[in-house]
């Protein structure tokens, strides 16, 4: 065995891709999982809370875009499957690599602290004390619902997209008004299920700010497939290339009625729905801009139009929280996480984060990416730059992501998944190698 | 009054729009209307079970497109408007030029028979025998389902899409394994709605051939504003073109696990839907090729697969019928209706058949402007070629219209709107007057 006795919290993407690169260069690790299956987000109805699926979610990356790079998702799979499916996927992925043998299900980490000099003192959910060398957290970024605040109190149901299942589950929406909150994928996929008109409801849709709202196809193929950032030219060019081809797709949100979005193509996860425009374009779903003030069961409006609701739905996105740290420890206010390549803390070389972005135009590779870095980084084959050179990369990164956006919750974490992977695999691998052991030629 | 005492079959678009046309020509009519209410086919649960439309119907043609040219819809409509919209619209139609005067509600035609040397005999509901002068049939051809024949007994429930309301009527659908027949507008409707993951329902999807599959958008704006065909350039010329951009809609079904189209685009009615394609591909919808033979609970497909199922919905098209005529008069064998301008059978010249056409993009203005051809012509402003003339022009029309296509039920009636409305107005009208009057400059 090599490297340090290991950590690992969660046995979602994030748990199972860093087991995985561990087990590849032997370096022992214990991983904590508070459920009793693996999957996270992807645990439809997971006992631990944790999994914000619908019964109709299908994820809207393409199979192949949405592959393991080291584990391609089997040929019969649809080219958006089902959150089932990816959960069986999951399975197949943990059986091919022996990852539950390191995994202590319904067994998740009560506090974690950090101890002087380094090294961490775990207290396990059993109340079992355990000590490590490292920690790696991959506790997911989707599942403690983030709710807006708005002036009033408003007397009708409220509940967060989270804990939405169907139209019938957490409460019968059959009938109801419906004011569905938000632009995310989230938002668009509970607009457009509820406003079926089976259900013989009302649904308005109101949003702060616009997004580019992407079709899953162009030309018959999974739209995804067809976008690929190169890390030689600078991507604000690339966005703007592209930015420059939505009038092809109608992705300006404002064409049907909603704001203008608010940041550059790509600056922020686009939302994936070719049904949305339908719905509002139909009168199925009523678009409006953002919440004024609550009053009652009315809901008044920015452009001072108002109307009454029996529901409101928050699909206004999530807060990353660690709640086995001490607060003053660390936290990530206004979900502002500043981390050396999403992954290090400067400063505290026995921690790493992994899974905390939003990646375009895929996820699974990109945790795959940084799986592979912490994983070289525990074996000995990769060190990190001192703590002022990280510090300076942050900001270049967060520059390059992020761009001019406004810094709102959502927008914290975007990465470009090629740009990102290009940068770990053939630039920060090689660098971290050759500070890890100088003299050998990387 | 001017012109022949005039009966008028039916108060759907076609009985209303000639009804106005007669109105303005002061051409004096009786229309009669089997239900107690007009809009026939767009007025949902029609209860003289004409209406095919289900709770959650829009219109496929944008409101620019589907307005009458002499009474557009309010403004405030969305783009794709629902059902319940179409018949408010056609309401106000109804009151803005007075048609409710010359219904007779609850009061169909039971039988039509022409006398020896013109005129006509009418049995009408209640009974009572009478005469008219001329007969206009507006009875329309999307209210007499048509059934696939397949080899074999299917011993779960079989349904016609014509009977379709939502997934809980007339049958509870849920968690129900489905096959929907058929790859029209109503097939990928309700192939779409019922496989909806909240119903937890299996759904497949049969169909003999191919079709054109086509968003709702383009561009961010409704796709029919522009489709624009002239008729100073050969009608396949343009198609050709058309069908030439169809790969940046991804529009070939074959692309999706269906068939491939076996027409060219255009030479039938193509279907409308930005969401079959997305299911298809999300594997919540599974294609099929043809019914081979039904075998109990088991159906056969034409590629050797077979699949158990508990109900069938046959989303094949409608019959055209006339159960008023004996069927020795007039009858339409395989939905085979030959008429000059789609209006006349040549030879009986007291008989006009307003509607009977499958016309793209748009359908209501297309009556409008065949009810305009049959009042000029009952006003005595309009009259017909010898038959000769007219026999010779169905055909060279057809040949237009329909080109090459496989003359299956579906696409007898189908007609370029655009072209048809230039040949009526600048052509056919002001030819007829000549005839009509000659020696009056038209």
């Amino acid at each position: 065995m090599v490297g340090p006795t290991t950590a690992v919290i969660g046995a979602g993407i994030s748990g199972l891709t860093v087991g995985k690169m561990l087990s590849d260069y032997g370096v022992p690790y214990t991983c904590f999982e508070s459920s009793d299956r693996i999957g996270g987000n992807w645990a439809f109805g997971n006992p631990n809370g944790h999994s914000s699926a619908y019964r109709s979610l299908h994820i809207d990356t393409s199979k192949e875009r949405l592959s393991f790079r080291d584990f391609p998702m089997p040929k019969e799979y649809p080219d958006f499957p089902h959150h089932t499916q990816i959960k069986d996927y999951l399975e197949l992925y943990a059986e091919a690599f022996d990852l539950k043998d390191n995994i202590e299900f319904t067994n998740g980490v009560a506090h974690a602290k950090r101890l002087e000099g380094g090294g961490w003192e775990i207290l396990d959910q059993a109340g079992k004390t355990r000590h490590f060398e490292h920690l790696v957290v991959g506790n997911g970024h989707h599942w403690d619902p983030r709710f807006a605040e708005f002036p009033g109190e408003f007397t009708g149901e409220s509940m967060h997209s989270h804990h939405y299942i169907d139209p019938k589950s957490p409460i019968d929406f059959f009938g109801r008004r419906i004011l569905v909150v938000g632009l995310g994928n989230s938002a668009a996929d509970i607009a457009v299920e509820l406003s079926s008109k089976s259900l013989q409801t009302q649904v308005t849709l109101s949003t702060r700010s616009g997004a580019w709202i992407v079709p899953k196809y162009v030309y018959g193929k999974p739209a995804d497939t067809m976008y690929r950032t190169t890390p030689y030219l600078p991507l604000a060019w690339q966005r703007k290339v592209m930015q420059k081809m939505q009038f092809m797709n109608g992705s300006d949100s404002s064409l049907y009625g909603l704001p203008q979005p608010n940041h550059k193509f790509f600056e922020a996860h686009p939302t994936q729905s070719v049904e949305l425009p339908l719905r509002l374009g139909s009168g199925d779903v009523v678009p409006k801009p953002n919440v004024a003030f609550l009053d009652g069961s009315t809901v008044h409006f920015e452009d001072g139009t108002s109307a009454d609701f029996d529901v409101i739905v928050y699909a206004t996105g999530y807060n990353i929280t660690f709640p086995f740290f001490d607060p003053d420890f660390i936290s990530a206010p206004e979900n502002h996480l500043p981390l050396y390549k999403r992954i290090y803390k400067p400063g505290i070389d026995d921690l790493s984060f992994v899974g905390f972005a939003q990646s375009t135009p895929t996820l699974f590779p990109f945790v795959e990416s940084q799986a592979r870095l912490v994983a070289a980084h525990l074996a000995g084959e990769y060190a990190l730059p001192s703590i002022s050179e990280m510090e300076q990369t942050i900001k270049t990164d967060e520059e390059k992501y992020i761009g001019h956006v406004l810094k709102t919750a959502r927008h914290t974490q975007q990465v470009d998944y090629f740009i990102y992977e290009h940068d770990i695999r053939a630039r920060e691998i090689p660098a971290g190698r050759r500070r890890a052991k100088p003299g050998v030629r990387a």
